[in-house]
């Protein structure tokens, strides 16, 4: 039997088999050699002109760096250029205007993440937040999603130097305006905040919740889309990700670290997508501006990506997933 | 540059690259080699006991069929059972209930679906029609969608036999709701279909046009999601697929044949979708039974999946295409 679960957040649905108990395979082959990589430090001129980088006194766009920020080099949305809509007839359409930034992790050519020192990954975890930072000053762009694709079934490009993407968007996206939307539709009626309510139930029910540290709780979300999809929340209330605090950086270090070794060993190197759920580049005119402080919860999705999507997620949106979140949750305890 | 494109009928956004002329590759590989077929004609016991076929005098689950459609061995649904709906502290569900059957299309082996014989395709359509009317008999079954999935990378199982999949479900999915209030929306300010505006403006245009046949319009969607996406649209209004008549599935069948035909062509054997877009199950109180049937029109949508999607789509539901679809309608339109 399966059970059709509804995700309270985007009021989306997931049907879930709930007996299966064959674990997804991995695809294998997916990581590109790389002999002459373009991130490794001493290529840097390989890559266009850094925007941000953690350097200790060394030159721009030269080697003796921990992190470097530097732009896509075939980018979907560049910076230049005014917003502009215009009509085709029946439709619309605005100008490609936003940012699409890539955030180098380290100099050397680390292929998993969690293999990087905690202190490394607490520096990429502030540069995230110190490009959020400064790119919510840009009000044209309304929304910064930062990313990480590993493995191809992920959709990585074939440069397998730890990095994340970053994409400025002229819009708040469809899927933030659901969880937007959820979020304060729960808020309106209960006076609290979803996701606050949501960790402290998966605490107690324990059987999705897979660790938690001082600061976070990591489980497999009740209408997990994907087999092993996990959720990385921080326990104290916080809307926007750039309020992210120095013992909340180092603690979410190790937090990242032991969640992407545990999902290797389990699933055997999967395809990954690590996905920063924030809030959007509010306007003061904004219709969230006033609630979304009470009401919204940043977060942290984790995707592997085991299963391609069929005729019917692309007709339905709806998902299937084969693989109990339960079950998944149970696994990587055991692991950790 | 890129355009940020509407979807104007599901009211969603897709970045396109208007600039890029490399094409897309597929995958190889993806045709599983298959000795010993369950939905070959011989191996009938193989299967569940057929649902509906079409066959000339033979008995049920023996040789002697052209098309049979039988329960899928691994449901992710199932009939049985009543609806219920439950909470999970702050979550809620619904049983599993529906259906999932297989529509076997071919006695033969056939790998591609253009091989086969165009009455064939006409039994095949037809057998389309005789499943959604029958179904739409049990009102907890709200939704009917049919799909195929072609190839490894757009979900195939490794059963390479001609079939399509039909999954029916007990509410109506998000992406059906966003196209059917799209068009209901546009019928409320205009007193027109959206669909027949489209068909219109797009053979007027041209430059989006694949080819149209007496009573169907193929053409590259404004807002295509994926690199050469077509749709195949009735130009007679219709709301629901059950009402298609005799001439129109014999154009249907040569259409689908073309179309499925220039893609593998074009694009070498890529995997793809295809996927019939139809209206609801309505009940008679339903929100949409007064004015569906001028507002909404059904389609088909052939996706070709040669792109892997990234976190940037799982965590937005926008997508990103990096070929622009005039120019794949006009690649497209040389090939036929």
């Amino acid at each position: 039997m399966s059970e059709v679960r509804r995700d309270i957040v985007t009021d989306t649905w997931v049907i879930i088999d709930t007996e299966n108990e064959t674990l997804p395979q991995a695809e294998h082959g997916q990581h590109a050699k790389q002999d002459d990589c373009p991130f490794c430090t001493g290529n840097e001129n390989r890559t266009p002109n850094e925007i941000y980088a953690v350097r200790h006194g060394s030159l721009p766009d030269k080697p003796g760096w921990d992190i470097r920020v530097v732009p896509n080099i075939n980018p979907i949305l560049r910076v230049e250029g005014e917003l502009e809509k215009s009509g085709v007839g029946v439709y619309d359409m605005v100008s490609g205007v936003g940012a699409n930034e890539v955030i180098i992790e380290s100099p050397e050519h680390t292929p998993h993440f969690f293999e990087l020192p905690t202190e490394q990954i607490e520096l990429v975890i502030d540069t995230y937040r110190a490009r959020i930072d400064d790119l919510h000053k840009d009000k044209r762009l309304r929304y910064i999603l930062i990313f990480k694709n590993h493995g191809r079934a992920a959709g990585a490009s074939t440069i397998d130097h730890p990095h994340s993407d970053l994409i400025a968007l002229p819009a708040t996206p469809v899927r933030v305006k659901q969880k937007l939307n959820g979020a304060r539709e729960y808020y309106g009626y209960k006076e609290r905040c979803l996701f606050c309510d949501i960790i402290e139930q998966e605490i107690e029910m324990a059987d999705r919740l897979i660790f938690q540290s001082t600061m976070f709780a990591v489980f497999a979300p009740y209408a997990s889309r994907f087999p092993f999809e996990m959720l990385i929340i921080p326990k104290r209330h916080q809307f926007t990700f750039k309020a992210i605090e120095k013992t909340e950086i180092s603690d979410l270090a190790t937090v990242l670290a032991k969640t992407t070794k545990v999902m290797y060993d389990v699933l055997k190197d999967p395809s990954f997508n690590l996905i920063l759920c924030d809030s959007p580049n509010l306007l003061p005119k904004s219709n969230y501006w006033k609630t979304i402080k009470d009401d919204f919860h940043w977060h942290i999705e984790i995707i592997p990506r085991m299963y391609r999507t069929t005729g019917f997620e692309l007709g339905t949106s709806f998902f299937i997933n084969r693989y109990a979140p339960e079950r998944a949750a149970g696994i990587l305890r055991k692991n950790l």
